[in-house]
Order: C-alpha cells, then sequence, then structure tokens
C-alpha cells in the first residue's frame, strides 16, 4: 500500500473539529501534502487549509482525496457519495479511514476499476502477513509505548521523527493506526489484522534495514489496558524494538474506557515493557518518557516532568512544548 | 457457533494418521458422539471407528460430517467435493478444521443454502465480538498457558474437564483451537480474530456464570513465543483467570519455529504469568505443572516431575499418564 499525496481533505459534513480529528493530525504533520480541503454544505469542520473543489484540486496537482471523518452512524450520506464517485471519474485516488469500507460500496469499486484508480480502506489490511520470524535483523527501532491508550504515542513519534531528521539522521515513521498511515503514505492498522499476525505484520512494516537506520514505529495501545493488551505486546514484539519512549497523561482518572482499573504505575510500567520487549532483543530499553501535561494547571507543567524525572532517571519531555531533542539525544 | 453431534469424521485421502491429526484428538475425547469414519481410496489414516457410507451414518443418526483432515496444497479435491456434496443433499451439516474455507466453494455454498444445511469453517470465525470490558464477572476460570506452543495445553484442558465432571464439579471446557471446537461442539479459533478483539472474543466464550462454575479454557502459545506471545496476553486477560496451569515439555531444543529462541525457564514463566494474569485478576495464580514427559526415557519421566515440585513448590503431572487428579486438587 502506498497512498499518493499530495492529498484533497475530504471533510464531508462533518458536525465539528472532533468529526475530523483525523484530517485534522494529517494537515498538521504533513502541511505540505495537504493542498486543500472539501467541505460539502453543513460541515462544521475546518482545517485552516484553503477550501477547493474537485476540479481546482485537481489543476492543483491534488493525487489523492482522504477521507479522514468520522461518518454518522456508520453510513455514508449519498451527498459524500456523489461526490467521491465524482472524483474517482476525475482521476483522483480516495483513501478512507472510515470503519464501513468504500470497497463495498459497489458504485466506488466499479468505478476505480473502470477509471484505473485505487481505494484506500486504512482501517482494514489486505495484504496478507507471514508469522513473525523472531529473527533479529540489521536496523534499529523506537517503539512509543504507554501507560494507556490514546496519550499521545503517535504525536510522540511524529516528534522523534521530525528531530531525527532536522539531525539529518536516516529514518522512518511507521505507521500502525489510520492517521499514522495517511501520514506516512503507507502502514498497517496492526490492530485490525488477523491475532496470529500481529507480530508478523509488524515485522513487515519494520523490515531489514542498513546499520544507521531507524524506525520510528507508532504504537497502539498498553500492556497494561485489559481491552488491548495482546495487540502492544504483538507489537512490542514484531518491532523488535531498541528503544522505546514511554508516553504517560498524568490526569487520566482510570484506563480508557475501563471505570474498573486504575493506570499502571510508571516505574512498574517501564520495568514490564522492558522485560517482555527484552524476550526478543536483550537490548531493548526505555529511553525517555513523553508527557502530554496539556491537563495540568500550566504553572505545574514542568515540576511534574521534573519529578518524573527523578523517579525514572530517564529524560522526560511534552513533545508538544518541548520537541522531542532530549529523547533523541538519549539514543 | 453449535456443532450438532454425533460425527460421522471424514479422512479423506489422508496420507497417513498425521494428516487425520484433528480427527484423532476428536475421536481420543469424544468417544461417544463419533460413530465412523469415512475413507476415501487412497487413504492410509484410521481412527479405529467403524467404516461408514453417508448412508450408514444417516441411518446411525449422524448429524454432522467433521473433515478433521489436512488437505495437500490447499486444494479440495474432486474426490471429496464429490462426498460433501453429497453430505448436504442427504441432511447432514458440514464442520471443517481446513485452511481454504468450505464457505468459499460455490457448489458446496449454494447446495447448503437449498438444503438448510449449516458449513462450519471452525479455523474462521464469522461471530462478530465487542471490544473486552475486563469487567471481573461471576464464575471461576481456569487456563492452561505454556512455555511453548504445542506443549499439551488442549491436552491438560480436557484432562482437567475430564477429572472436575468426575468429581461431579459444574464446569465447561471452553475451546479455543480447531481441534478444541469439534471436541465442546463450540468455541472460538482466538489466533483468527482480528487483533482487538483477542481479549473480547475470550470474554465472549467465558461469560459470567455460577459461582461455583469453571471454564477450563484452552490456552494458546506462550506469552514467551515471539510469533504468538500477543494472542497469549489476549487470551491470558480476556479468561480473567483464577487458575492457570502451566504446561512443558522439557526436551524441546528450542522455541517451536524459532531456533534463536531457547526455552524460558520454567519459574520465570510462572512468575510472568502470573504477573500479567494479575493486571485483570489479582487472584491469578498458577495451580501446577503439566509436563508432556513422553520424550524423556522411562526411567527418568518421574524424576523429572518430582524435580519440578522441588523447584516450583507446585504439583506436576503427566496428564496423558496420570491424569489431572493432582491439578484439581490444587485448587
Amino acid at each position: 500500500m502506498q497512498i499518493e499525496n499530495p492529498y484533497l481533505m475530504f471533510l464531508g459534513d462533518a458536525a465539528d473539529d472532533l468529526a475530523a480529528k483525523v484530517a485534522n493530525g494529517v494537515a498538521k504533520w504533513r502541511p505540505d501534502w495537504c493542498l486543500g480541503q472539501l467541505r460539502l454544505p453543513g460541515c462544521n469542520a475546518d482545517l485552516g487549509l484553503t477550501d477547493m473543489t474537485l476540479e481546482e484540486a485537481k489543476a492543483a496537482g491534488v493525487k489523492t482525496v482522504i477521507v479522514g471523518v468520522a461518518n454518522r452512524g456508520g453510513i455514508i450520506p449519498q451527498s459524500w457519495l456523489s461526490t467521491l464517485e465524482q472524483a474517482l471519474v476525475m482521476g483522483f485516488d480516495i483513501a478512507s479511514g472510515l470503519h464501513n469500507k468504500l470497497t463495498d460500496i459497489e458504485t466506488l469499486s466499479s468505478l476505480a476499476a473502470e477509471h484505473g484508480r485505487k481505494l484506500f480502506d486504512v482501517r482494514h489490511p489486505t495484504e496478507t502477513f507471514d508469522v513473525a520470524k523472531g529473527t533479529k535483523r540489521p536496523g534499529k527501532r523506537l517503539l512509543t509505548v504507554g501507560t494507556d491508550c490514546s496519550v499521545g504515542k503517535m504525536f510522540t513519534s511524529l516528534a522523534v521523527e521530525k528531530e531525527m531528521k532536522a539531525r539529518g539522521m536516516n529514518c522512518d515513521f511507521r505507521a500502525t493506526g489510520q492517521t499514522g498511515i495517511f501520514i506516512a503514505g503507507s502502514g498497517v492498522s496492526v490492530d485490525a489484522v488477523i491475532a496470529d499476525f500481529i507480530s508478523g505484520a509488524t515485522e513487515k512494516l519494520t523490515p531489514a534495514n542498513e546499520a544507521d537506520h531507524w524506525d520510528v514505529v507508532e504504537g497502539q495501545g498498553s500492556l497494561f489496558h485489559a481491552s488491548f493488551a495482546g495487540v502492544s505486546l504483538g507489537l512490542l514484539h514484531g518491532a523488535q524494538a531498541d528503544a522505546l519512549v514511554m508516553c504517560h497523561e498524568p490526569t487520566r482518572k482510570h484506563m480508557r474506557g475501563l471505570p474498573d482499573f486504575e493506570l499502571p504505575d510508571l516505574k512498574r510500567c517501564i520495568e514490564v515493557n522492558e522485560m517482555m520487549g527484552r524476550m526478543v532483543n536483550p537490548a531493548c530499553r526505555v529511553i525517555g518518557i513523553s508527557v502530554n501535561t496539556s491537563g495540568l494547571p500550566k504553572d505545574r507543567q514542568d515540576d511534574y516532568l521534573e519529578a518524573v524525572e527523578k523517579e525514572t532517571g530517564l529524560p522526560a519531555v511534552d513533545a508538544f512544548r518541548q520537541g522531542a531533542g532530549r529523547l533523541v539525544d538519549a539514543l
């Protein structure tokens, strides 16, 4: 899978900016690829990009229309459909992060075939994978892990990649979720592969590489999350990570979606991730902590980071405010 | 999914008994359900059951034809197909453990629809699952775990179930792999569900139950296996196990399929399984060890079990030779 850029961001009739969260992430991290946005009547989201018609997008050189919005009730309304059909006729590919597959919609499938265009349903891997081999492969890998789901693993990975690129390091961001895949132009939604192949898909995503090359791998879930720990462990083993960055959100009252579960202690979470990671790579270690401090009072944010550093003996940064410089220094 | 018994075991033209391994397991554990076997010309496997034609099976009251053989090269030969088609016409359901789906074969699908029969592809779950909730539910659960893949987890689970039934305990064997599913008549191939739902599928398989009820859950893989640890952890969390039985095969030179990986130390494997299990159930503990000693010299088998008991402080049995009595005692 390789999604061609530049992109036109399709926002449909998104109720608010939250409904366009995926599109927002793509526009933030790949501003050069996102040439414009297409909003239908009733759309309340705004990425701050130039509004474009399909014709204008064509003239601007757009290759792919990105459907980076949540649809209401899982239904793709007729108003979206006629725009997407027209996009295929005009020669765009379409990449979607919807749960419902574009390829399941008869008119889109047949128009894509007729016009030689591609439909990417990035939540639904179509590749086949081998079972993981576990063999040590050249190149280095950094994986973001977390105390919980949705604690900034993608953001941190991208901040690390940005810092590495700025330093001229040989690296690639490797995406494992829908927003990340639009940002990378490729990747695998690891939580959507068949369970037997979680680690195998991750091995394929992060193949043998030059000795100085870093894969910066987007993590998913948490080893401590009762719903998703299997995905997190499969990813940790498949990535054969040399370096882990522990991501954390200090204001969470309980594990996301699990009111009965407290967040794990940070030091214990580090120990368990290192222990499980060392099963496949004895060199695996947590090299730093990435904390989303935005939920803390402004005057307590830096104190919190300092306390985490003291507790763990590792650099702790808020990657949003401070970038990932100190994390890359720690490698 | 509920596969109706009694069964006719279809062996096709299996090259040898190994190709009929699944059917063998079913015949061993559910002799009362397996009324006969159907062998085509060239079949070299033999379950020791009465050879039956479809007509004889019908007369004997068989409900389902079980395809418990490996097919060569993934192809279902014409000779198998005509027998299976005839079975549907005669009113049997068919349940298959093949990688290739029966439901993908046009003639079988349409005959099943026409005659109101069911096709079960037990390697390929068709149910939908929710994401795991992690909520504590009534009833008790025992899960078999392992130092490696294929170290007797299904066998041990069935031996425990047999012992519990013999003692009049309230219990059910819960199958997570193809052979187990034929033996239970229902279950979920957890390694074939979408990664996000490993734990959710396991929760559905082992639902809330009476306070004295035991689910005896068939484990898969090993937390230490670089290919499949994600499945094992998802299963451990979803089962919310109260009791674990650690299964082990002492003559393995390396982890199955992974020549670079040594088997984990038994005590460490116990510790890690308990630690990860306690994330969702603080009462989780390993209550005993099940060792397949058949690869050891006869005069060393009991010494080995004794040494394991001394090392771990837990009862260690060879469930094949000795049954699971001491494991059930330990609950």
